[in-house]
This record gives structure tokens, sequence and C-alpha cells, in this order.
């Protein structure tokens, strides 16, 4: 595929407009890293599945020409193949140790995430996604109802916050999680930020966490403060 | 200081003889990694703070000629930076990214590991040095005694299982941590097998766990079977 094909990006958006896919953070951040121009198509929750007739029912969905690739990762590397300036990962190794950094760190947040925010997400999402999100989010969490599995959750926010220790401990060697720079692993880091920053009702970070709100404030710097805007809610209580 | 002065490794040694630091068998694989020939000078728990007036508390300790480092991720880079023939950490993003996953793994893991296997710690280590190892863990985990820490260990062993997910799925992508050959996460990952094998009574791993298994003989025959012997304990149910 010519690198003059253009980008196109299909993206999360809630009813405020902002993009709501960690893994579609990822991808913006990655563009943004190369410095690749692209189209952003936003779809709703229940647009998913009809683009594609099916195909894909997730997003982020990059098409470029003729090719169309869902899953994060697959689209990140197929970045690197095709736009080899400003890799996002110089060697495998890097790439295999940031993938499994991502599955450690999933390991750590996702489910406690899910604690805290799945209901704000719902609300954050468009009204036409609303009962399309709460049904399938039930039967994927196994729960009753979205109110029943967040009911606690106060309880979960300082096991979540104890749970990003392994990232303040990087950060007390490191401006970024990936080093001097950001890498790949930072993209994965701020998208979850950003994600929870789009919908949060309840402050996910304590005031005195200083290392996460040094480290947030370079990160939503980056590509001239890319996804920073007026809409974020209050990461910091 | 000349690659040639000779290297001594300060092992952590149970009353069977075997290694039984995770951190030192890191420092086992980097050396073996790099091929750099040491002699192991095995002490107890109780020795590691005589060594050196006090100066350590905690093995891995390295010599090499008068240089003296304690702290495996000092030794690590140390060895990088004075024996840069196959290097443990190709770029700098490597050796952050590596930093991250290591404490992500350290967050998923390590105080499940306790909840389980430190009485086992206990009862491997020389009968001279238990006092000491019982006294300093149950103030450092905050426990009445080293029994009632363990008592319900079944019920965790499920729950640690799970927390191994991350390793499970980076196994689905590649044969290493570290993607086709093993990197420094690899040796991270390895020394918390060695370190259970060593001492374990309940087996860490379900039969029907085949990455894992695949993945802990692949990793175990590394460098002529490093650490591999009859003392191992089984680590599959």
């Amino acid at each position: 595929m010519s690198t003059d094909a253009p980008v196109t990006l299909y993206e999360l958006v809630l009813e405020n407009g902002r993009s709501a896919s960690p893994y579609v953070w990822r991808i913006r951040y990655a563009l943004a890293h190369k410095g690749i121009p692209y189209e952003s198509r936003p779809v709703g929750f229940t647009e998913i599945r009809e683009q594609y007739g099916g195909r894909f029912k997730t997003v982020p969905v990059l098409e470029h020409g003729a090719t169309v690739l869902n899953e994060s990762w697959q689209i990140a590397e197929y970045l690197d193949r095709v736009f080899p300036r400003r890799a996002l990962f110089a060697t495998a190794a890097e790439n295999a140790t940031v993938r499994f950094a991502d599955a450690c760190l999933a390991e750590v947040l996702l489910r406690r995430m899910f604690y805290i925010y799945v209901l704000d997400v719902h609300n954050a999402a468009r009204p036409a996604d609303r009962a399309y999100f709460r049904a399938s989010r039930e039967q994927w969490l196994k729960c009753t109802s979205l109110e029943a599995f967040t009911a606690e959750r106060e309880r979960h926010l300082p096991k979540m916050r104890a749970a990003l220790a392994p990232l303040r401990a990087q950060l007390a060697h490191n401006p970024f999680l990936g080093g001097a720079a950001p890498n790949y692993a930072d993209y994965i880091a701020l998208g979850y930020f950003h994600w929870v920053a789009s919908v949060a009702t309840l402050p996910m970070l304590a005031r005195d966490d200083e290392p996460l709100r040094g480290y947030l404030e370079r990160g939503f710097d980056l590509y001239d403060g890319l996804g920073r805007d007026a809409r974020m809610r209050p990461l910091f209580e």
C-alpha cells in the first residue's frame, strides 16, 4: 500500500463527542508519534457492527487505502511496517516487552476500572447506544446490572490506586514508561487515563499522587496536547 | 574495571544448597546470557548483613575486582556497561519497558506468592537462618506468624494461577516474554519460578497449564539447563 493512500480511523464516540476507547487512544497516539495524517470517523457503540457488515465488533478500525485492520496491536505493527519513519518499536524485543507490559497492566487495572467506571461509560454514551452497551457489558461482566456491579466503587477506589504502584515505581526512574521518551507502553497507559477522563464522575487519583500528576501532565501535553480539551473530567480529587 | 578482573556472585542458599532469591536468579541468567564466568559464593539469610559490615542487607551482591554492587537492576545495568557483548538491553527503551514489566509482575505476583510460599521458604532455609527469616518476614508482612499468613494458601492458589494470565497471553504470541529469544523479562519471570521450585510443598501450577509448561521447559533449558537439578520440587500438580 502506498503511504500516500488516505488513512481513516474509526473511533468510538460518546455523547459529548470525546473518543472513549482506550484502544483507540493508543492508535491516536501511535499516528501522532509517527506524524501520519488521518481522518477521524466517529462511530457509536451500536454502529461498529453495522460498519463492514458485522466483520468487526470493536474499534479501532483503521483503513489505509484498500487495507482494513481491526485490533490495536495489529494496527500498531502495520503502521510500523508501512510507515517505518519514527518506529513505535525499535526492536522486536521492545515490541514483545511492551506487549507483555500491556498484558500485565490489563491484569492489574482492567477489572478494577470496570468496578468503578462502567456505569459512567454507560451514562456518557450516546443515548442510542446505552441499551446495547448495558446488555453487552452486563453479559460480559456476568452481573445483574451495571448499577449493582459498581455499587461498591468507593471501596474499589483505594485498591485501584494501590494497583497503580508499578507506574509510580517506573516514574521514579524515568519521565515516561518508555524511558526518557514515550513509547507505546505510554500510549497504552495514557489511553486508560483518557478513557477515564472522558467519563469519570469519581476522581481516579488522590490529590497527593504527585508521581502520576507529573506524568499525566507530561503525557497529555504530548503532540500538541492530543486529546486535551475542556470536556475532560477531573482525574484528581 | 578490566573485564578480566574476577567476578563473584553472592547468592542466597537454602539448606539443600539451592539458590533461593528470585533476584539472584536474574543475575545468574544475566551472567549466563553474556557468557561471563564467575565464582558463586553461597551465603545464608543471616550472613548477608555480616558480609561488608552491614553495608548490604540483601543479595545479590556482585564483586568485580574492586567494584561491589548490590541490587539486581544496578548489577544488570553494570554488566551491560562493562561487558557490552550480548547486551541484556539492546536499547534504552527496552531497558525501561522491562523495568516497567518487572514492576507490573511484582504487583501481580509477589504478595500472592508470599501468601502461599513464605512458610515453605522458612522451612527450606538453613536451620541457623530460620529464626531471623521468621522474625524479619513477620515484621515485613505485618502478620502474627508465617503459619497464620499462609493458613489459607489453598484459597490463594487459584487467584495466583489466574494472575499469571499476562504470561499466558504473551506466550500465545511468542516463545519467550522477550519475543523469539529470551530477554531480561524472561530472567525475571524464570527467577520467580526457580524460587518456588526451590521450596514449594504445594504445586504452583495446574496440570493443564500447557502455555506455562512449554515456557518453563524452554526457559529451564536455557544455558545448558542453568539451575535445573534433582532438588527442584514439582511446579505442576
